[in-house]
């Protein structure tokens, strides 16, 4: 064979190899700004894995364990490179990146939690209490506990560190924050001692919880702690708004948040505990109208689409129990059709129940949209799991057959080539969240995530920040730059596709895709031309 | 839909998706032994996976980090479970089983350090130096340099520990090891000083080393270190007849050992570098049917087929160097036609040369082969990197292109649904290592491993151990271990058709692969027997 053939049927080879790739068909018609674009964005990529990341700086007959630096390389576990993220060049050009929809967020782990704090304090009913009085020796294993109280339940305590706090006593926050013990800290000190109770750390995912059940531990603990704060309701309503501004600011036009309604009322302003769903979605509107309002003002109404709810419940529940949540949901889509997207079941999939354990309220779901005439699509969890052929690995055959309209993370989906041709036949996308991936400790670092499997096998996806309150990855400029890179043929245009697809696989109807599809190639154009006169200025 | 239907689609779903699994004709059609061993199995794995590797023993909500156990799973880092494994009721049975043939292993790495110092130590030519002086503050950081010598070289220095070592200088082994200092512990510490030289230990994989360049960085090193043991003509012999008899206690029947043809000649007993590439095929040959008669006048002729070379060089010669070693590949082949097996290149493929640099001179072997009318088929690594689209992924079209008969590694072919297509249509196996990826940081641990995705797409694989003397995991049984652990969908059953592939996939000819395939059986029938009765025995 000559090498002229040989690299001809070389091509031909990678060619049909990446054929099913989301971004193969736009690369082949690409615009000159396009090119340029990416190519300025793969140029950077390379320079900064040597500059930044020094994965090639040492040959590796030279290195010396001795002088070891940190692990560094593209795409490291993400809470030990975050700060180096922010200083790339890479990460400040995909900030300014429209991103499309963000479609995989629980909304009570989207507000940075320091801010959630402040958020707190300014409320008079808001009240913490720890089980001991805190001292420098036991501050850091005992958590707080926050809860919103009628004024009926005040007390006269102040402090959470005074020698006349016996424990589990209410404090209302704002006082307990301010005579937080100077050896403690003072006020910055309960910031950190909450803070550390609402996310997770390095030596949490990487030392002490470096598996799944472990960090899950933790990452379930702080759902149960943060709760009585975000659903509370005048900081829900403007927890929701920060939500959905910060996202915003981040290139997020659409999002559609998963609530969990778990519990059946939330706290009202005078603490007392009578906010039903109803004035939960109510709330969330008026949010939502009141953000586009804003917007217009600024002239911005173009950055903003919207927003729609995804109900959900926990695996937690009986099945039995189960149906009370369902017609709960149904009653809110009759009333919200426009508001409610979808319907979920959350919570960690290794140790709670597998979907087959619902599978008869779940098919009598269906019959009862048919009977009142409306949609909820299922819009499932699935495959959250290093499993094979495990319950959660088994849960992405029941999604499938429930005729779900996208998987939430689809972790294990690779592993079951039948059920990635269904995704794509009956396009179900999946809703890939790279961050909270790793720090879940499903994967050790984006280099082994299996997102490129899915990716060159044809599988849509939308990438998803998950609970970006805990792990530190707000809006989704983080998860675009760990997947951008952790592979060389991923580029910016693969990274333009998916936000496309993050529209096209949401739950606008198909008049509003338009638009929003419109809206996202009308912010698209600019953005490449800034990039590349950005890379004309900065040479 | 009624429930019943639910189920049937579900069950029909499942089926459809793992209709490609290796196991799953033989699944449909299994005798009663087979299915009561497949059950026992299973069972033991469950109940282990709960009394030994505490995976269910704690509720996540209970879970303290402060009373933290390791972070113990199935199929958890090996180096640091190796111990708790060998414990295991499910080791001992996988221990016995007859493995069929051992695919991809690196000569150099098969025979344990320990025993491999003894026979260095029984060589009187053998000697070693450290580059200074020994001492308790030093020994951790130097590392021993071995080197058979001629007579006219020796010395009359006895002691790397003693004051008068000025560094550098050559000391007889067996010399080196009696007096080396009781502070240093003596003929034990010499062992220990040599051992740690030669393997990885967990704080090197896990800690200080911990991603592929790093880990690669020691393990390249222990190559070097060792090379002057095992290729040393009278070590070289004995060497792999160790090599052969460990792996048929271990069940394996067939071999295809890589051998490092890099250097020119090895030195002979005398100490003179002068035993040539077609003298170590001489030697292989002679132990080959030297270990076959041993095993004869056991009455366990059956239990070994024979072995063959797969003729390697490393991935650090120049392309037009290589043709050296293609021609000598080619004689040695006319010579010896039913000891060469295939060719291969190896060593670290991120930082060496990809295959395309070689594209010319492999190109003209395979015309060099028809000319002279022999096959040599390579054997190729390939894709052995957590790369996407970076040139040792490549590598995986340029071996296909080229028409390996296996691929080595292939741990980046998942990525690669065209290639995975390529492979099941051609009947190209992959010789997965899972243990090696594990310890060279391409996986954090098994359950995170590729193989349930190459397995359900259909690939054929044959597991293999790769480099046991580096890394523990003699024989094939800690392998096939580590993949029974960490799926649900496997079974022993699936093992078994493993074992049946490595066979099937070997470089055996026809004949000779129906006649192991045969007396596999006769073998495979007896060990599920004793599955059964064992249970019934143990119950």
């Amino acid at each position: 064979m000559s090498l002229e053939t040989y690299w001809k049927q070389r091509e031909q080879l990678i060619r049909e190899d990446r054929a099913q790739r989301v971004d193969t068909a736009r690369i082949q018609s690409l615009t000159e700004l396009e090119k340029r674009a990416d190519r300025i964005v793969r140029d950077v990529r390379s320079a900064e894995a040597k500059s930044i990341w020094a994965m090639d700086s040492q040959s590796i007959f030279d290195y010396n364990p001795e002088d070891a630096t940190p692990n560094v390389f593209p795409g490291m576990a993400f809470l030990t490179a975050r700060e180096t993220v922010m200083k790339t060049r890479l990460f400040q050009i995909l900030s300014k990146m429209p991103k499309g929809a963000l479609l995989h967020i629980h909304l009570d782990a989207t507000v940075n939690a320091q801010v959630l704090l402040n958020l707190a304090a300014a409320q008079p009913n808001m009240h913490v209490r720890a089980s001991a009085r805190l001292t420098i020796r036991n501050v850091k294993a005992i958590l707080p506990e926050f809860r919103a109280l009628p004024q009926s339940e005040f007390t006269d305590r102040t402090s959470l560190t005074d020698a006349s706090y016996t424990g589990n006593e209410w404090i209302p926050l704002h006082k307990a924050r301010k005579t937080f013990d100077e050896t403690l800290g003072g006020a910055d000190g309960f910031d950190s001692w909450c803070i550390s109770a609402l996310m997770i750390n390095p030596s949490e995912a990487y030392g002490t919880h470096d598996m799944p059940t472990k960090i899950w531990a933790k990452f379930s603990n702080i759902f149960r702690i943060s709760h009585p704060l975000v659903y509370y309701a005048p900081i829900f309503e403007e927890y929701i708004r920060l939500f959905l501004l910060s996202s915003v600011e981040d290139g997020i036009s659409f999002l559609e948040p998963r609530i969990n309604f778990f519990h059946k009322t939330m706290a009202g302003a005078d603490g007392t505990e009578n906010i039903s769903h109803r004035e939960w979605f109510v709330i969330f509107e008026n949010v939502v109208n009141g953000v586009k309002k804003e917007l217009r003002q600024q002239g911005r109404e173009n950055e903003f689409t919207g927003a729609k709810i995804i109900y959900t419940t926990v695996r937690l529940v009986a099945p039995e129990d189960l149906e009370w949540y369902l017609e709960d949901c149904l009653q809110l889509k009759k009333e919200f059709p426009h508001l409610l997207a979808g319907f979920d079941l959350v919570g960690h999939e290794d140790s709670l129940r597998p979907l087959i354990d619902y599978i008869e309220p779940l098919t009598r779901f269906v019959e009862r949209q048919k009977e009142l005439g409306i949609d909820v699509p299922f819009i499932l969890h699935a495959g959250e799991t290093l499993g094979d052929g495990n319950a959660p690995d088994m849960n992405l055959y029941d999604a499938i057959l429930l005729g779900t309209k996208r998987i939430g993370h689809g972790f294990s989906l690779v592993k079951h080539p039948k059920l990635m041709d269904i995704c794509k036949e009956r396009d179900i996308a999946v809703e890939v969240c790279p961050i909270s991936n790793e720090i879940l400790r499903l994967t050790s670092s984006m280099p082994t995530h299996p997102l490129p499997i899915l990716v060159n096998h044809g599988v849509h996806v939308a990438l998803c920040s998950d609970d970006p309150a805990i792990f530190g990855n707000m809006g989704l400029s983080f998860d675009f730059f760990q997947v951008l890179v952790a592979s060389e043929v991923t580029g910016l245009m693969t990274l333009g596709e998916f936000a496309r697809d993050s529209i096209k696989y949401s739950s606008l109807d198909d008049a509003e895709k338009v638009h929003a599809l419109a809206l996202w190639e009308e912010r698209w154009q600019p953005f490449l031309r800034w990039v590349v006169q950005e890379q004309m200025t900065s040479n």
